[in-house]
């Protein structure tokens, strides 16, 4: 393990905790591009080689325009260096094929594919096109800290989430612990509104700035993957539907929830501050005045926040929810990093501190 | 009644049916300026008079640029002119105390706003303020031909619907019909996206471009006005939020259907064949291929269209309905010349031909 | 020639002048679905043929979600029909390799692509890959009316003008004709500003919506194909710089000029004015009140309009000239159909009666 | 001065140098907003103090959304604290009535006004409505340390510059230090593209979303008072042109030069590394693959680099030079608190990390 803090402090940078190595595999994608962002700005990390076989050789900032400033080249994924954490964003079903490679390189592996975000081999068959390492899945520690912190620390494997499935593993979690809702018996509708860049960098027709400009587009209606990472971690069977909205970065979900008992706004409050008064990327936002009285993915593009917020419906019964993330961030590359720091024993917020900006665009 | 066929014909129009005279009250709101577009490229409509107290002498296409070749100024709502039909656009409250002027001034009355689209007055105490003319709320019909066809031959007050009810009872209507879905027991969550201009000309700091680009907003997370039409016409109590989604014109309903009793998909295409294969401005869009598999307010922005469609989630016995309506054209003002069509007896789609764009930006 | 104006009578279409056979080449394009559009609701065309090789004998609707009401599948470009007028949207260098055939499939030839644009062979050798049919060119006529009117009439070869090049001799024309510009020696500086349409319906990484999105993008710095247009048509060497912004649908050209000698508001006026007062398509929007005081490409989408505008910069005798059209309308299918229009003898304005949609969102 | 660097540390920042007290007066700007982010997160400064009319004892949060985690509310202007350095965010005109005030509690003003930006009187005579406080005037340093670093080190009153004007400045600057453009003869076109945030959180009909949402539209066509500080600062008087385009935040200036002698690309590649090779916020992108291959105000936002790029257009001997930032950034607040920095010694950097996003939509 390297250690080069004097270097680190030479360059401004706080230092609390050792420096590692880190490489991201499949560095010219979207969430790869961001875990390269957040790790070249990490204090604790330094990033010693980025992969991709289509830009071998090209700068990062060729690719990812915001690191232009960043001296570093694609290299070729079959020479993996050796460091302390590699980070994998590659698409899904590769990395359960290199995962024995990965380890190889690496001391810790976090994934942000869908290989290892599930616990059972048998979700693999019904979801996916089944594993090739089945083997693994048990070692994998599912990165969201707000749901598994305490599996996270020394974990050697992070298997980071969904971005749909975390917006709403984050909206409901709370009324699930405070008994609010029950996972067995009562009805939850989610319907997601999601950004284009979670069709990753390919792109193709569907994709095309004219086809996707301004559209409210059913892309999943039913059968979301992201169904089994709810049902696997919340133990609850969703109704599931994902809307493409006009949007690059960001992951809205609304949450209808329907408790058998009676609950109160008094209920609510309550179940969502036990959850997360003391948690560093969650903020309640509910009601209150001004404009941005409810969670809003403009409200967190470009950092690792996730925000909740609620309200009660007395003529039906019903609890509305509202969980917003940045897809790429607390959906993604900013999860694994948080997970990566709580692994290792870092702080928690290291390289996570963007506080995001007022006002943007279309995030 | 004005007939002048032979200046019509001159004119290069199809001529079927008489030619009326129109007034449109409240010129310079969005759907004011619809209303004007739609009556002045009508072959059976003149119109004669715009009213604004705002704008009073202003050329319309000074408030609307797609009219500048209109030549048409403003004039002072308090000097209402002798017409055929009298189409008011007024911010809601003001038509029901306008009412006996109007029928003064016209034979037959299209109300846009919500002052008559409930038939109980005391719907009106329980969502809005009251009412000042409740004794015009039997004689009022519902324009929506979809629902109300039969009774609007020969009305002489027409009051438009609210564009979510609309998107939301063109989606559900042919559900209750085919007896799939039991308004009395069955459970119907609704979670529908508009644009901006739902919110008017008016603006004010949640409208203003920065603060509203890009935004997924919750701004009726419960309790919108427009439940109460869809319980008046449906007889169905849905549980129903609303987000502001980045774009200006365009209302998207996602229903999310629990039929008491398994349901197929044929039965769905049989629903939905018998309720709109005959209808002018119905189109099913459910699956198929190409990038446009669903409804999408992009493809109906501008048109009288409703496109709506449907998937089977079997895993919860769930049908998802998706509807897209253009909030200003089906949601309002096409609406509500269609409707005025039906009750002149004049073409159905007369005035309304435009098929639409592609591609378009955020509509 | 074919007539069937009885069938065009029921059909409710206004009818001035014969019916004709139309078939589209490359009908899956952005111009293409453009050219399908307009002429199928135009009185006085019967679209026989849509020609695709990726889409043959799929439905338009499919590639053209606005046209899924039209009654129309592609077919094989090597089999076409005889028609009274062909329109070719095809990509540069294919019509000119198919002239030919065109012509023993029709008696009239509308050709959108750059094939037959320029009077000169040479011009090819410079600006394109050189020409295979030069003996076409003499016979071909540029399809912008208000340039070339006069020699429209009659024509059997059309060829349709780049979408920034007509935004820009809309723009400069008057100031030459009335003097206001000497082309030999005057300096124009031309800063363009388009949509992602005008990319066609290809795409690829940098049209990608994530991309894409919200670009200030200068694509074409200097040496831009259209500036061959304009020196061949106004005799005036441009300084031309065209910019990607965030729009789909839309040219707008701003046009720096300096005059050798001084000018006043009133002479741009005049030039103006003589140049626009009577034609159908063009409007002066400059100053005024409202929101709206000069041209934009919002005000003119889907219409065939344009629209020119100016200010007079006292300082350094600047003359400020703004241009905004629908890069797929009159700067393309429009400006295609308008040309149509009057070299058989037309209405000019059948068929283009669309007069845009106030508001829009992102055109 | 007050010295907390223990506290700092403990709070895990990194500490060069002393921490000073700072206030903002105009907070619920989007530019007093911005400052608040940048100073919070700065390493070197606490905010002590917010000022609003309007807001008075409101959280910050509730204007600024990503802002919620900040304990301030903003206070009375009347009542300003005692700070080691005053931003002021205030409206033009505004601050030269409140400097005196300024400066009893403050050793340092910084103001992001047009106030003091103009090295003459007789300027604001000419541009403005006049000056309150002209013997101010002299003791004021322009902000921008490319064009200014010198005479900002230990400067008490800083004056931010205009973001049109700074884009300029940044873009012509190297070429008039070179030699390439001389400011006496040579002619410069300048066509700026900006987003809504410049006309600020106030708004209005023609900033509300529906209108302003998708323009391209001539905002000041001539005349623009950054000209002032163009001639100013490169004694060069330029043909200004700005257009509001469709995003947020961001100024996009491309110029078009027309040197009197011949220039090379090797020239100008000379001209631009000499002035910014060593600049820690500027950028070079001209020419290269990629997407990103010219300056844009996306690959910027949120940051406080200045991008620019250039190409040679040999027909006409013109030099095409672009130049991006983010407005609120490097044209406004960032500017501010980089200049701060050198004022006081610090860091250039400090507190101005942020590399920006990719990919983002409409910034």
């Amino acid at each position: 393990m390297t250690t080069d803090a004097d270097a680190d402090a030479a360059a401004g940078d706080a230092v609390s905790g050792e420096t590692y190595t880190a490489s991201v595999i499949g560095g010219t994608g979207f969430t790869g591009g961001e875990l390269l962002r957040l790790l070249s700005g990490h204090p604790n990390f330094e990033v010693v080689q980025a992969t991709s076989r289509s830009a071998d050789n090209m700068t990062v900032g060729r690719s990812h325009p915001n690191l232009r400033g960043l001296d570093l080249r694609f290299s070729d994924p079959d020479d993996l260096e050796s460091v302390d954490v590699l980070f994998s964003a590659t698409p899904h079903g590769v990395s359960m094929g290199q995962i024995d490679a990965y380890f190889e390189a690496a001391d810790t592996v976090v994934d942000l594919s869908a290989d290892f975000r599930l616990p059972e081999a048998d979700a693999y068959d019904e979801w996916y096109d089944g594993h090739e390492s089945p083997e693994y899945l048990e070692r994998a520690e599912y990165a969201l800290p707000e749901l598994n912190r305490e599996n996270l620390a020394g974990a050697d494997l992070i298997a980071g989430g969904g971005c749909n499935a975390t917006a709403t593993i984050l909206g409901l979690k709370p009324l699930v612990d405070a008994g609010v809702l029950d996972p067995e018996t009562d009805q939850v509708v989610v319907d997601v509104k999601v950004g284009s860049s979670e069709g990753g960098a390919g792109g193709g027709a569907a994709s095309s700035h004219p086809e996707r400009s301004g559209v409210v587009r059913p892309y999943a209606p039913t059968s979301h993957r992201h169904e089994a990472e709810i049902e696997a971690y919340l133990g609850l069977s969703v109704s599931f539907t994902v809307h493409a909205v006009e949007m690059v970065r960001g992951a809205s979900a609304t949450c209808h929830v329907f408790p058998g008992d009676p609950v109160s706004k008094g209920d609510l409050w309550g179940a969502y501050r036990d959850a997360y008064a003391d948690e560093r990327f969650m903020r309640i936002v509910s009601g209150g005045g001004g404009v941005y009285r409810y969670p809003e993915p403009k409200a967190v593009a470009g950092t690792n926040y996730g925000e909740v917020g609620f309200e009660l419906d007395p003529g039906n019964r019903r609890v509305v929810v509202f969980s917003a993330i940045d897809n790429m961030m607390k959906g993604s590359a900013g999860q694994a990093v948080h997970a990566a720091n709580i692994a290792l024993d870092l702080p928690e917020d290291a390289g996570l501190e963007f506080e995001g900006l007022h006002p943007v665009g279309s995030p």
